[in-house]
């Protein structure tokens, strides 16, 4: 099972600022342990705080993947492109927002890509992405 | 580790109603595999159409067990009682819905409840209730 | 042909309150008028202040009568529940309001159970529920 | 009893158009079994695609005749003159709707002419204009 | 002279939840104070989670006694039929909240009842309760 | 000079409907002492009661007289055709309105016309007919 | 007959700022003009920046003149206590506009204060006060 | 291929009214420019000003010729009738607009009839009725 | 105890105006009432119809007294800035009204002022000072 | 004549996705016929994901060309950016989309760009394009 | 040059009120701080908590002197009226808050002002001041 | 002291476009004047048309260096984005605006990115620039 994890604007500065809000981890170093957790899956990786990169991705691995898990960070309540990236490929994509996004501006409750995703997980800090993962998985399990 | 799964309005019509969508299989079949995989775990299981009662029952254990499954179907969208109360008890709640409500009419798009649960999981089918007593045992697992 | 009347909040008040423009006539009395008329239908009443009865009530009588008339006083601006029972169930349920609800505040003027009610009948006193059993009178006609 | 029906606009091309939905039957063949039905009821009809026109006929028989049952189509969410038409005569008017608009376009849930009718029927295919008249007939009864 | 208070959904957590803010005080203690400072008055309490049976409370009481007291909790908010109870008794009703519920999210700025009651006294903390008592007895005091 | 007062719809029935409110007196007669007053102005009527004759007359009349007096009615608050109308001619528009409008339902606050016309006069019963004729005569005098 | 003109906030500049557009007249000459015309008439003026001088001044004259003209400048929009200020006064006042105001921005589209007015006018420039004093005049011929 | 153009409200004015702007053209010339550009094409052309006009033309025609052409000029914006008119009828109807609607005032950014119509063409001036003709030009090409 | 009352715009106009309502008693003769009734503090009184005049006062007693009653008429639902004055000084502010302003236009649902006040009470006629100054005799008492 | 047609995001897929929506020819492949029909045209290609570099082309291109003909996909609705550079630039920009975008959700009736391009073709699938093209085409006639 | 400063309602209380956060800097001390740094400046200073009083000192200095540094405080978000004075002067003036206002509640994100005025400096604490007098001095190096 | 000027869409066409308004110099010269008037401050220049190159900028000096100035251009009003770029640095950033933009269309008044930012400066010109880089010496100044 092939799946690749997406991260939008910003994500890049996990462990690096707000440090105990945070904590120390690097996405990369969280990413690791993820890789030791499913081991059984193989897991890539890409981040860009560019809207047009993250789109150029989704069409790159969209047709031969078997799922994506995807925070778009701050495109997520601004980018109509990035939806319809999701809605024109084939692989599922799975939602995941490290914090619970509801809780936070109004602005954030608003998801323009909730709707062309398989599902959302929000909230659960960095096991968010696990539960993604998992969520392919169980899936995969049935079939 | 103890875990209390409540379903809100309509959801004792599962495997009743609209079978091509839903399968033949009732929340208690489903509930009786959720036992079996998660066999470390203690879970219950509590039906309501009542916003009262829902309520009485988050007070009841609130206080007490390791955390609270809430699918609150249709009170998710108009019950400020049952926020009040998920705030007032000390028990973590997440909230799980099994179809994709960001895909519904605009009214399923805003939730009363997700500000004051610890996270939200949408759409995963019945798999939502699975991925969410899965995310207390992450919890778990680190304390 | 069986029909059930289900009346909600406040409507057992009737005949109670306000005479001067409601008449002394309690619902129990004109549902008495009401099955002489019809004395070829199996008519049936119930009537609760609660939600939650009323959702359940739904649910008994959903999937075996005939008909249902729904007056749901002010939780037809309210409730999504009661709407979503309605859309879950497979009788056919007609709405009902005796006074004309769009002459009144503009809470009034939405209601949440129009669209998934076969019809509407609203504005015409008491007679509003004589004219709903009389439709489902036609329906029968026909089949 | 004298009672007339009028139908606003688009409403002339029923049986013609869209047969699979609207079936076969024309308006004036329905109109002819309504007075078959209702045969000690003066009946007529009249069909404009006009607003003006709709109002010039609502002012020749609002002083003089016993009913009006009017589907203003789609007038019926653009016109506050025919509103102010209805307000101005005496003769009580019922509004029908044959689809059940509610289900519709959000613009097609709001009336302008709800609040100034007596009542209003909607949803129950052609049989509302049979339940409008009928309503005139339970009026009549009681006085 | 016969006065009830009717406190709304989560009010019974009084004095157990957030005492660092709420105090140690459960209602019950503050309602013996409040028994002793009227001591002329006949005082009566009633709590519930549920809408339907605060409805049912309302029209039990609200035919025969001089005046209620009510907390209707996160109801305020959302329930019209409590309203439409409200203005079906004769009873004059006195809304109270213990915080500035002007203070909160904006939901809590408007409230369905505050139009059917003779007053509101918001944001005295349980104090509220004490002048909403008090104003009962000015009026009894005038007649 | 010659001033052409052209009335919108529903307001054939001043004299007719309502007279209490309204008086017995037709605008018919209105406007013979109208003619009186300004025995030095050549005052013409026209009145319907669709949207479409009043553009056409205001295209008739819009390039050729001195000024119109324009009372659309309910059109005024749902016709910017009969707006754009009185932006294509030449001729200069007063509106005017015998009730004051800002007292009645918020639809009628908004005019489509009053930015297109040279200046509104609202509220003064038959007499607004008769200050806006005025209105012409100050500006003749001037020029 | 006394009338009064009240004139507010930055209406004293008048004549002195853009006199390409609005002349070279000042109101105090405007004013002198008016005095000639209506020579029968005691008129009377008072400017004032100040929504509480404006207040303070139609209490002290509004329950003994006959007539007040105002033209509140910015407050029209935004002042509620001048609209009470004249809801709680006798005398009649009438609303004037020298521009037209529905020509401008939105916010200079509602007036708090048309209805509580007995009429406005709008838009005729300096002769919108005559127009004014004229609609008194006419109410004196009829008494 | 018979092609029919209608034009809507005040359309009849071009070449009259502001010939600065649009030129001394009137339609009617225009008309006999593009009969010699589509020799091949057999089109006729249709004016009112009224609502109800538009709706009876668009039946008369709309289940035999092979396209239709529309510039409902302020209807457009806000009629729904001539929406539903379109709707119910075979042939495809392309809107035009001489001017860039999204260039003006907010409510001409609206048109009813886009969703109904096949294509929309706007600001273009006259140029804009001869892309229309062209684009079934086009798909006649094809079929 | 020092406490002083405040009242805004028009409120100096009580017991001259529509005394079938609001009774023939001045605010100064209820204030001597108040006086008595209190005879244990020090009660002063002030009115304005000035924002500015209301400001300075606040300003002025907002370090030193011991409680403000605050009647601020219209001003409470346009001035954000008397807001601002209390919110700035030390002394707390209690809000009344002396009707149920929820029963009126909209616009007056809405204070400016609350959120910043200790507490309001509203709908008590009269009354509504004197529940005022006995909530601060109640904070007394506990100190 | 030199024209640049520039594609937005997404639209690279065309051909690729849903084929049997939009048929097995990419744009690539219409871009051939397009030069074949329009031999005297220097017609070139530009397609880009980022919203920067669609600003970037306009940009290089704007100030040289005769014309733009620019599909910019999701960015229609949420780039202010892209508009900006139109109407920055000298060079005409016609806005073209494949789809009738006013049938689909409500966030795509809005274009940003509509009112600072020359005009807007929409509807005609890739017939848009040649019909864009075209209206350069017209232009250049008549100079 | 000659600039004046005007301080709008409540903020002759800095260094009195949230010393913590304002500091115990009064305006007065800041005031002649700022005299010294720019002094080839005739600076003066004005505050008033009255609306009117502010537009009658921007009337008075608004022909005649250099510029006009205005920190309207609440009137800022409310005061169509003060927007009217500046407009209607010649004086430059310069918009300044203290505090950043655009992270504060929304009402504060609204500035009736800004439009009329030259340019706005927010955010920089008592800075911002400077920053305002600064750009009048780089106006009048270029002149 | 080391400050970046970063420059958003569109503001590399400075000095090329529009000369009329917006003079013939380029921004890279109006740098260099900068650069000599702060001749104790290390300058550098940065822009781009990509929102995520601004916020690679952003993230790459954003926590090194001691100021950065911010003309986001239409990022300003549709990127959510950059304002979490600008939350997650520890560099103050301080907005920037050539035009007034509150006197722009609505869209241009609302900022994504105020709130994040220390502080804007809008509507000065070029000057807006040179006042902004003056704050960061006052900060300087005083530390």
């Amino acid at each position: 099972m092939n799946i690749l994890i997406i991260n939008g604007p910003n994500l890049n500065l996990l462990g690096v600022r707000e440090k105990s809000i945070y904590g120390n981890q690097s996405f990369d170093d969280y990413f690791k342990c993820l890789k030791d957790i499913f081991s059984d899956v193989s897991l890539s990786y890409f981040q860009s705080n560019s809207e047009g990169a993250i789109i150029d991705k989704l069409h790159e691995v969209g047709f031969s993947i078997d799922g994506i898990v995807l925070n778009a960070g701050a495109y997520t309540h601004t980018s109509l492109a990035i939806a319809d990236a999701i809605a024109a490929i084939n692989v599922p994509v799975v939602e995941v927002h490290i914090s619970n996004v509801f809780k936070r501006e109004t602005i954030r409750h608003h998801s323009f890509i909730s709707s062309v995703c398989k599902g959302s997980i929000v909230g659960f800090g960095l096991d968010s992405y696990r539960l993604a993962v998992q969520s392919f998985h169980l899936l995969n399990e049935k079939s």
